[in-house]
């Protein structure tokens, strides 16, 4: 079984999330396989990943206030502050979420619901660059 | 290696854990695989996966309660509303959750712990058609 | 594509993140497969995996601090109390953090970002005896 590794590039400007979808897809298109299952990967602490409904913004608009909400900055508990007052919810809000996800394909194609999108979630808000690792098995 | 797609379709009456842990076991003896990993999908957005245990209903009953508790409806800056108030609600236990799973299998059976069963979550109200993706890789 | 399973053994004394990011590249390196992807399974409902930032304690300890206090014990609603304060609590940490992690690899390197480690997150009070399972699909 071939294994295929592909890696996408990000520069977000600001915390939110970001749609991959089509990045992915593109990948698994240039990988040539037909079946399997591509390992989404998010090599970061402060950023994460979350597949989520990509229809209406507002859903995700929702969901990033509540986690802001359930995660305040400041909290006069945390000690790890040196880089920033977001930089603790940061690394909470990506361990609430995902750093990997499998997504099957089949004919080439990502197995996804008709309303999911596979999204980059970034929870810093100064502009990083960032990466996302991409793992096709399959045949 | 052999690449084995198949579906689950359950069509949860209200809220809470469904057990499927039976029925991935008994695809993983269709696909005629003995050793590898097989990912389980979700491929909704107000649904969502949990890997918990399987023994006592109280513990299942307490979660759901908890969460509820956590995230709950008719929040005021919830813009998200026209399908519902357990709607965006439902979006934010998914991504709280998890969408996909991957669990090893040997010899044929499932490498699970002793209390562990694997769990659909439904978190709407009313009654949805659901599917739930198996691929098993392996040899 | 072969498959390579492993295990690893803990007994963590008391609750927190505990570090496995070695024993699983040792494994990598005893499996001989250069390219594909680990899935990391944690076989508890009382435990769980999370992959954090490894530099500095700090964030670990603040991570730690603010689940206990998201999820107290002796919440008058839990009903799941035979085996201890710390026993629903557990499973509740477990469910919003990962029963599965998968992580690509490559040239016999695991593919982690530069401040990730994986880690087990033990939610119990009292030593248990843990496993992890730790299974390879690849070249």
């Amino acid at each position: 079984m071939p294994v295929h590794h592909a890696a996408l590039t990000l520069r977000p400007q600001c915390p939110g999330l970001y749609e991959i979808t089509g990045d992915v897809a593109s990948e698994l298109k240039a990988s040539g396989l037909s079946q399997g299952v591509v390992t989404v990967f998010c090599p970061h602490t402060s950023a994460s990943l979350v597949i989520m409904e990509n229809a209406d913004p507002s859903a995700r608009a929702d969901l990033q206030a509540w986690l802001d909400k359930l995660v305040p900055e400041n909290n006069p508990h945390f000690t790890h502050t040196m880089e920033g007052a977001d930089d603790m919810p940061s690394h909470i809000k990506m361990a609430l979420t995902r750093t990997s996800e499998s997504i099957p394909f089949a004919d080439g194609h990502l197995m996804l619901g008709t309303w999911q999108g596979i999204f980059f979630w970034e929870h810093r808000r100064t502009p990083h660059h960032r990466k996302i690792r991409l793992t096709f098995l399959g045949e």
